[in-house]
């Protein structure tokens, strides 16, 4: 999992893929912490993830999704990506 | 990068994605190493992405699919993700 370096691009697609993560977890009420358990993913990883501070591995986006009641492609594809 | 250790799911998942990829390169008529080169993509690193063998990263999702001129939701969705 590679920490992100400063490219504007690279960080605006992690970026709308956090966006996403977040209006999907509260627009299902649930906290971030709530969304992590639920996904496996440790509980900071998931606030990075929300900022577009990590460059996410798909297993992870699928994972995300999951616990989000939906599929990778849908989320993604809120995020325009 | 994580190297994928034996998990059936996983493995299964990540398959998908690079029967997906392969499908769609070769519709497109390219080899692996020229959507490598196009995706900016290591070519050995791509192999194993088309085997399903590593857990690649969102970014590389997005380069892989805008090398096919797709976008990631797009490339995920037929690959069932």
């Amino acid at each position: 999992m590679e920490r992100v370096a400063g490219h504007s691009d690279t960080e605006g697609r992690l970026r709308r893929l956090g966006d996403a993560v977040r209006a999907a977890r509260k627009s299902q009420g649930l906290s971030q912490e709530a969304l992590a358990d639920a996904a496996g993913i440790d509980r900071s990883h998931m606030g990075k993830i929300e900022r577009g501070e990590r460059n996410v591995t798909l297993l992870n986006v699928i994972k995300i999704a999951a616990a989000l009641d939906g599929s990778a492609a849908d989320l993604l594809g809120k995020a325009g990506l």
